[in-house]
């Protein structure tokens, strides 16, 4: 299935890839062995980073004096010409190479010849591969960490403009107490901001680096790692060669944290294809972010949502799939370890995908005001609001009052009318001391004004938070408010 | 990151992808919704199954009148080109009609105009996916049979070769019994007859035609679901229309069925991994099931071992990725459900590498039968044989006798020496009734001759069973024994 | 946390536990060793299971004449007392004597004496805990099977009250099509009835009796592995001795199973969550199968049903558990394999609760079938049914009548009407060719009475599919019907 | 299974449980819905924490005047005593009051009568519970981090011992080149490092307070939030009651931090066994923490390593079934989340327990360090060497010094003798300018001294690894070194 190999014009040094495990071996690998073995269909995505690592690399070589300052000028030459023609897209990418690492390698002793082999002195595959995986890692954090900040301005913004919008309260899906969208929706920027805090966290802890530990003992050349850490922009050199090699925690707390957010996303995903449901008709997505259907000409698809939802399915897998690759190995480097990078590769495209459609439709979506206030105050949502009633003015004892709106709300029910449409003498029946107050705190707006209590619901406070939040993320708050 | 669309020329019709959604939508999908949305990318490997699906539903669309032979005939030519197009390379894939199913029938609709605008007629693409997915597990299932039963052909020409090869049987990887390298080998061969009784169990249980369910509710046209499951080569119609399009349990079962299997395969991989490592030494492979090292060039690393050990991540993560995607979805189809292909394609691949990478080392492997030999012999591993010996001979009691051999294992080892270098008297000194007759227990090739149990380790059981499975797998046993 | 050790009163034989190993160690397994390595907390489920496979391994052992008749009758009788104590709650377990085997030995030895210490002959507790464990899933699955049927009638008895409700079908959840309340709840009769076949192939493939494995070689003694199998009605004893003692597949294949139909019930669980919102509305359940609030006494939370639905994490976070032990593990025993059991009782536990929690909510709900008929003709539901008169009176191509449906969609939405609502020269306006009959498919009732191909919504089909099932199940179908 | 209910007195209060979801109720949950529903069984666990919760929240509404200063005295006399009752054993647990909140409350009114009922003012059981089960997450951490910490101790006592012990670096379980076994015991101190790491970062992110969050959208009574964190020692209040109540991310991110400790601790178990193994035997473990065998009575099984091996599948096992459960879950508090808990449990228990049992085998083991030494010189283990010195003395390119050493390694393995066996003649007609200073580099010892860079193998930087960690972790470095 995927034994095919790729089409591809292999150089001289290419063809006899093999040469790069050394002299000793007479056969070839076989074709299963090549299909099998070979990294460099998904690997090649890390050709910068490769690149990065071998310049720095070949500039600590030439400043302790590993290799001359002509062999490096030539590496560095080579390796830039080698990026453009990748950035070209005319780069003989070859399979009997195996990865990215070796591919690039093989060009640069085709195109400068000696200088090309003294490159991998007092380094070894297992540490260059850690290197390259880092920095990936690493810039997919950024890439990640601009979006979700991105997501988070557009909740804000329209958190800000629904600041005072009610719309039902859920717990069990059933109608519990009024809230505003705006507080809803602001619910999820806490949420991503603590996915924000653990991809920096993640960030800050892989950013050690590996190079230098060379296969797994380190070297007896005299390098100098501090260098090459601080030109590859990490924070100090690793504390220990055979732990470098062998570890991949960085990636997984990395697929940890886009599970998490994946997690997060899901259920905003969920949210808006129950609230474009017919039923519920809380918002409206555009065109832009629906699909129609093939048999029914009617229909407008949140598949946008649909499948952030099941994205998370992707992520969660790759997750399983590295915790269950690295179960149980043996240090250090253990070729098990090449099936480390598939699984990121595809989580961040799934995380970046899923982020970029759940921003579009934070943004697109049109909330149905009127639905919502209406379903605010159905289902007897300020039922709490006269047990705190019961409790504030008459002193009632928290559970007492509970039982007496528990049978306020009963004979509503079998009236078949609100609370609000319950007589004084109705509820006084239940309990005596009742009076013309009580009204007072019955209506949906009331209800949401009164929840001032810190992080509560009242507009004031969701309108505080989404402006402190926009501020915090270098946005400007809108000004005329809502 | 994926953003990015593929080069393809696009035609006429598929230019007015929208269209196909109906005439209804004014703005086209945004950069990100086509991102998202679009599965041609890896869906395009259902090509086959797509127009094998079309070809069935047209002629029964014709067979029964709902469109004329002469539509048929030129949808089958039309169909026919486009299955050759494809086959050459030379299908124009569009990422804007989203998947193979829109860029088939835009592209039939290009080439013979009205006839191909009459094919999706009395079907939706929710039935159509349903079925050319079930089409597609088939087929795969058919091809991971045949590679499961070279294995397991492998496995017992091996078993039958090493049927009397004492090595080492461990448990806890602590030496407990000798047995023979065959009867190891044979272990295997019942695992995997089970993996393919799974995988018999799951394509007859998916052998079911969901075409004809249309979108959710079936069809007012009368249509007939048996011809078309027949011109399939399914067993029958499904039962339900909602349940058809909206199920995706095959996949499941099918991703467990890879997910038991490849455990297994992890579990001879280790195998293979500890025994090619220098301590045991049990086994070498050749060049060909091996690779250097970029700076050890002394290495011959099991990296095919190891790969098929860490495969088991990919298709165990592909397993929890449908899961987690299909927990708590409404009927009838979300489009959540695009995201089970790439776990099923994925699982598959990484199934069928492992199986012919396996298959190649058991091929490949070179027994170093001194050394397991060695082994098997050491570590006290025949003193279960004095404790059977006491109770077979003597009459003790199990636990006694069990622990009359604790305390002689006990005494050779104080003495650095194995159990046959005890002499009669320190025997005695534990159990007076002990004779001379206990030595005769106390060799490898005695006590695994001994063990003639129903699927126990004496050669001729294992070479029985080597030969009734060749014989069950159709190929010929060696006559000339071992 | 778990070191505490349970407060058990232990008899003589116990306290000498480590006996159990062999008189060979001097000091005693620390706490932390007992704490980790005992099994008695949760294996002793498994006492049934263990004292029949005594029973049997007993009574071939006087069959062949390794124990004497009188032996077996003293066991016989000692296991069938311990049998009573167990029940009874009598039972001293022990820590110490670390599992459910080593404790029933214990406790037969001091007992019975002589007699007991030989009942472990020609056997090693990892043939006798394979066996126990196989025994203990096999009484699960039917357990779990009668559960899945009970289910499967209720559905079906529901599916054939409401053969000719309608209700909103949806594909996205956006209203696609009428459909039928009973033709919705038979879907999962259909999914059901696959995972009863998935149990029962689980079954079957496991029903191989592993006793006489011994620890992992087979045994000299002249064993009848046949004659215990018939005893604990296994269809055969296992074929390789080493395989019978290693694998765990069955447990994976059952695990597997389950996590296919705990994601099946949690689709039944969103629906009925999503039923019970207020804005849905379709059904509602008494108080026997919701709770109130704390704090909201107006709340009816269908907490049966979000449980049900959670259950899945735990049910495939079992599978994971025991997919990742078993990874990489070599051959034979391994005390890996010890962490089997909690994740199958676990997630069968979890999943005997789900169902009788489905089969409790399906006979318990009332459906709302005004709300449900009201809904099911909003949104434009039968604009297939135009395309398709389109196609059949018309004959226009299929492609061509959806662009025209649509644009009749797109009118009608935009007056703010239905279609029926539409005039004939509005209709003709876009399609001249249309006449009055077309007014005919636009009711609900009209729409779904005519999905009559096979597996179709059409109230006869639903009622015939549901009275098929119930006489399949043994149940009567209703009479009346409704 | 679990249908059973407790064996319990219940007291008054108790018996009318469904009361406390208010008066409305006519009928109680049937025998189902409470087996499914009631949460008590595991959530007891959480009684200190639901306690102290509750005392700050009566200090508060004393405080902020919501009660009396008597209501207060009255509660906190009571909640202490019901503490001393639970931790005395005395408490009459109850299922029918469904969880451990309810429990102690109605047990709290039982005692103290109206001011009880007064508690659970201007709180609900959403925030109640989303409070103890971060208290009870946060000391879990604590006690974690402090095994950790000890288990690093530990390693780096041992490492400090061995820093200068040769043993073969393996990687693919090649024996690639020496490294000390002190080297290889400083490399889990590192990942122990970042595990601590995690737990720490977790730590942080949750310590917030959701107390005042109320059921969803905050309260209208003037609690004081910011001292009901700082009584229970959190940083903060949490920012957003809807979020507070409806996210378990913290939960998740300490499941992903065990999981990947639990990765690290099964590699350091896996080498445990293989060392054990009678072909390595690098190590020794005492009786403390090997088992024996029931039928084969030498065997030492090191039964704690496989354990902490197969935890790992119940830790990965806990955090898929809460992303499971969490997936797709709609805002706010679904009853979906009660599953969370017994994961969480479970995974710190197992978490403990295998920290616990790596610290006892650490310190238990015995090097075999002859067999270590000799193997580290085996298997052409300072190949590498040959080659840096003809890079470094003869200024060969690497990879041409690798081509070169290949070709020495073939023909040492060709003669069947080691590298330092060859003669400078043979040597030399691979390459004509090496000289005798090249036998120099062929020593175990050697080798190992030599790699001096930064994080490398060499005795002085294992020594000062050790040292440095011994420092950081509070623990007397050894003076005598070694």
């Amino acid at each position: 299935m995927s034994l095919n190999s790729q089409n591809s014009t292999e150089t001289e040094n290419q063809k006899n890839a093999n040469v790069q495990w050394g002299g000793r071996f007479a056969g070839g690998p076989s074709e299963i062995m090549q299909a099998i073995n070979a990294s460099i269909g998904f690997d090649k995505v890390m050709w910068k980073q490769d690149i990065a690592g071998s310049l720095a690399h070949a500039a600590m070589l030439a400043h302790v004096g590993i290799i001359s300052k002509d062999d490096e000028a030539t590496i560095r030459k080579g390796l830039t010409e080698i990026g453009q023609e990748i950035a070209a897209g005319n780069f003989p990418f070859s399979e009997a190479l195996e990865d990215i690492h070796m591919n690039i390698e093989a060009r640069l002793s085709d195109r400068i010849g000696e200088a090309g082999k003294r490159l991998h002195t007092a380094r070894s595959r297992n540490d260059q591969v850690a290197t390259d995986f880092r920095l990936w890692v690493r810039d997919a954090i950024d890439g990640l960490d601009q979006q979700v900040a991105a997501l988070m301005r557009s909740l804000a913004r329209r958190a800000e403009e629904h600041a005072a919008t009610p719309m039902p309260g859920f717990t069990h899906l059933q109608t519990a107490q009024p809230v505003t969208f705006g507080h809803h929706l602001m619910a999820y920027v806490e949420m991503l901001a603590r996915d924000r805090g653990r991809l920096a966290d993640t960030r800050k802890r892989l950013n050690e680096c590996p190079l230098g530990s060379a296969a797994l003992a380190g070297t007896s050349f005299p390098i100098d790692r501090k260098m090459t850490a601080e030109l590859l922009h990490f924070d100090r050199p690793t504390a220990n060669s055979l732990d470098s090699v062998s570890d991949r925690d960085f990636a997984l707390e990395y697929l940890s944290a886009l599970s998490i957010m994946a997690m997060h996303l899901s259920r905003m995903a969920e949210e808006i294809v129950i609230w474009c449901s017919s039923p519920f008709s809380f918002i409206r997505l555009s065109d832009a972010f629906t699909t129609g259907s093939s048999i029914m000409p009617q229909k407008r698809n949140p598949d946008a949502a649909e499948l952030v939802r099941a994205k998370t399915g992707r992520i969660t897998g790759s997750l399983v799939s590295l915790l269950t690759v690295m179960k149980g190995l043996p240090l250090a480097y253990a070729k098990d370890m090449q099936e480390d990078k598939e699984p990121v590769f595809e989580a961040t495209d799934a995380a970046a995908l899923s982020l970029a459609a759940c921003d579009g439709m934070v943004r697109d979506m049109t909330a149905n005001t009127a639905q919502m206030r209406a379903l605010a105050g159905s289902g007897y949502s300020t039922a709490t609001d006269i047990a705190d009633w019961l409790v504030r003015v008459l002193k009632v004892p928290f559970r007492t009052a509970h039982h007496v709106t528990g049978r306020l709300v009963a004979k509503a029910e079998e009236k078949g009318v609100g609370l609000a449409d319950l007589t004084l003498q109705e509820m006084q029946a239940e309990e005596p001391g009742i009076t013309d107050d009580i009204y007072s705190v019955l209506s949906v707006d009331a209800s949401i004004a009164s929840r001032t209590s810190e992080g509560g619901t009242a507009p004031g406070n969701v309108s505080a938070q989404a402006q402190r939040w926009l501020k915090a993320l270098g946005a400007e708050p809108t000004t005329a408010g809502q």
